[in-house]
């Protein structure tokens, strides 16, 4: 497997390299503050004595499965704590792989890039599957596209990049392709706190064995450098997992699970209704502005992207390239989502400039 | 792949539940105080501004990279930084086996079992080779072993469990059989700061485009929970290992790459010899207590393990536990580690009792 350089860097440094002001809106890293037992507790954590600085168990500090078992609803001995929600779906996906039930992985088309990625690296195959236009599932073409070969279907809900959230009785749909022909269902939740919807439901509550849920801390608590995360595999195929969490990592790091362990208990429920508030007063003046701009967009129903479409302005590198020049705004190039939004550009609204980007997008295109 | 419980997992449960007192001399976990800058980094660290607690770059931040390509005499870009020296050690193996030159692994007889156990997660297929009888390179075996099907040359220096400091021509003659059949030989150097003999020279001295060299801070600043590790990576590998590792984990902990980093900067060379000057106290009072004990035992050269073999005794699980029971001090099965020790038990010397412990085995066998 040969290196390619992702996307999203080769942005963020044409951006860095640029001569005038620049917003950036490429990255998912949230610009706002962590919880703030989140601080008291890495301060606690600096005074504790050698033994807390060891080793917690490989599958995760106990304390914090509890909690995560609670909220989630489910057996702590489920859960695996991993490094980020990235090796979450690391181990998700291989075991659905690793099952000799075929080699095919079904996955939504506009697609998060990691997710090709980490099935190439796990000698899987992807195939993307379309979604509607508002990027909710497709269940028809999930099932056309199922086959004794596919192993692993992977969901993202609420999603990067739609925002679409998808509803629960299509999930389940999509499970009962996955039982027909052996596969199993990650479903990515990792921004399940910015259901600005209010109609997200956790794929855990469909009680199928054929579910693997991963989410993580690294979006809801503004902690992307910690790498919390963790998976709720049904109860056949967690030893499988832990075997390949030991053997990757050993373990995940204690001070950051010790600080989200903190956390968890400490942060009232007002610290995750600011921040959705926050990104929805965001969604509203940017998508305001690109009603001025009179581009196409997708309102998200979760999570913090917009996808805008500016007619006869593909979403190429070359045109995110552009518009970094010409108007001061960083964005992703939609092909590199796959085929389905090749004409948008993905903005990520975790700047407190995101209005003013707006702003610069919509003066942009009027003058053109 | 099904899940074999670690054998240090069922040793240390076991020595928790017996009735009495039981001195832990299983785990590697060091248990002394880690650099007073690294607690001190981390109550810094947990005042920054939020963009400070996002993504630091995949490979590992800067200053880090740059701090330990100083120390160890290479460009920074042959370095990337991993979630622990288990990460690296999986990465540098995953490079070897994944070049389409071979899938058996060698590896050296005793053997730390995460060897094996990754070479089989990776596909590959390992081949246990002897080492002398006081745990030294046996080159000669090495090359008989060698076949076109050799992917990947392990070698751990100072060595767990036998505490072997590996000469270095042996290393460059083992790195030569590995350029006539096209291998890549780790060299898994974690223990090189508990150096008992003086004697210890990195592979990377050799300066091969054959050897990865992966270490880390775990056992070196007392941290093995804090998980940063690296592995040094011969120019052409590093592309594709980065790739692995951001498919796999994204990036590693910042609060913790943030603490070692400081940590490494402003701690003197004191604190390591001051370990060094523990550990060789422990070795002198244990294995004085061994010959006590009429026991036979490997004297540590590097590293904090003892090998020890006392007559009719062999080092079984069963046994093992026997001693818990009738002399309160629980080590490790040799069976372990391959074939090559199952007639000894493996004690780590990391607790400040391990002249009790030495104690309480010279009385149990002179018991006998």
């Amino acid at each position: 497997m040969e290196y390619e350089e992702p996307k999203f860097f080769r942005v963020m440094r044409y951006a860095a390299a640029a001569d005038g002001d620049v917003i950036d809106m490429v990255s998912g890293n949230p610009d706002w503050e962590p919880p703030a037992a989140l601080r008291e507790a890495l301060r606690e954590y600096a005074d504790l004595s050698p033994d807390a600085f060891q080793y917690p168990p490989s599958e995760g500090l106990r304390e914090l499965r509890e909690a995560i078992a609670a909220r989630r609803g489910v057996d702590p001995g489920r859960i695996v704590v991993t490094n980020g929600t990235g090796e979450a779906n690391y181990l998700a996906m291989a075991r659905a792989l690793d099952r000799n039930a075929g080699d095919e992985a079904l996955l939504m088309d506009p697609v998060y890039p990691y997710y090709p990625g980490k099935t190439h690296l796990l000698d899987g195959e992807p195939t993307l599957v379309p979604t509607e236009r508002d990027g909710s599932l497709d269940v028809d073409a999930v099932r056309e596209a199922a086959s004794a070969d596919t192993a692993l279907i992977v969901l993202n809900t609420p999603n990067n990049p739609t925002g679409a959230v998808y509803d629960r009785d299509a999930i389940r749909a999509v499970v009962a392709v996955a039982e027909a022909v052996d596969a199993v269902v990650v479903v990515d939740e990792v921004y399940d706190r910015f259901d600005l919807s209010g109609s997200f439901e956790s794929a855990l509550t469909l009680d199928s064995d054929r579910v693997v849920v991963t989410s993580g801390f690294s979006k809801s608590m503004a902690i992307t450098g910690f790498r919390v995360g963790y998976a709720v595999f049904p109860p056949e195929h967690v030893d499988a997992a832990k075997t390949r969490h030991m053997l990757v990592n050993v373990a995940g790091a204690r001070p950051s699970q010790y600080a989200v362990c903190h956390a968890l208990a400490e942060t009232p429920p007002e610290y995750y209704a600011e921040t959705r508030d926050l990104l929805a007063d965001r969604v509203e003046a940017f998508t305001g502005a690109l009603d001025a701009a009179g581009a196409e967009y997708s309102r998200p129903d979760g999570g913090f992207y917009v996808l805008a479409r500016f007619d006869g302005y593909p979403g190429t590198m070359a045109n995110v390239k552009r518009l970094v020049d010409e108007a001061g705004v960083a964005g992703m190039p939609g092909d590199a989502f796959g085929s389905a939004r090749d004409e948008w550009v993905r903005f990520a609204l975790v700047t407190p400039r995101a209005a003013e980007a707006a702003k610069r997008l919509a003066d942009r295109f009027a003058d053109r």
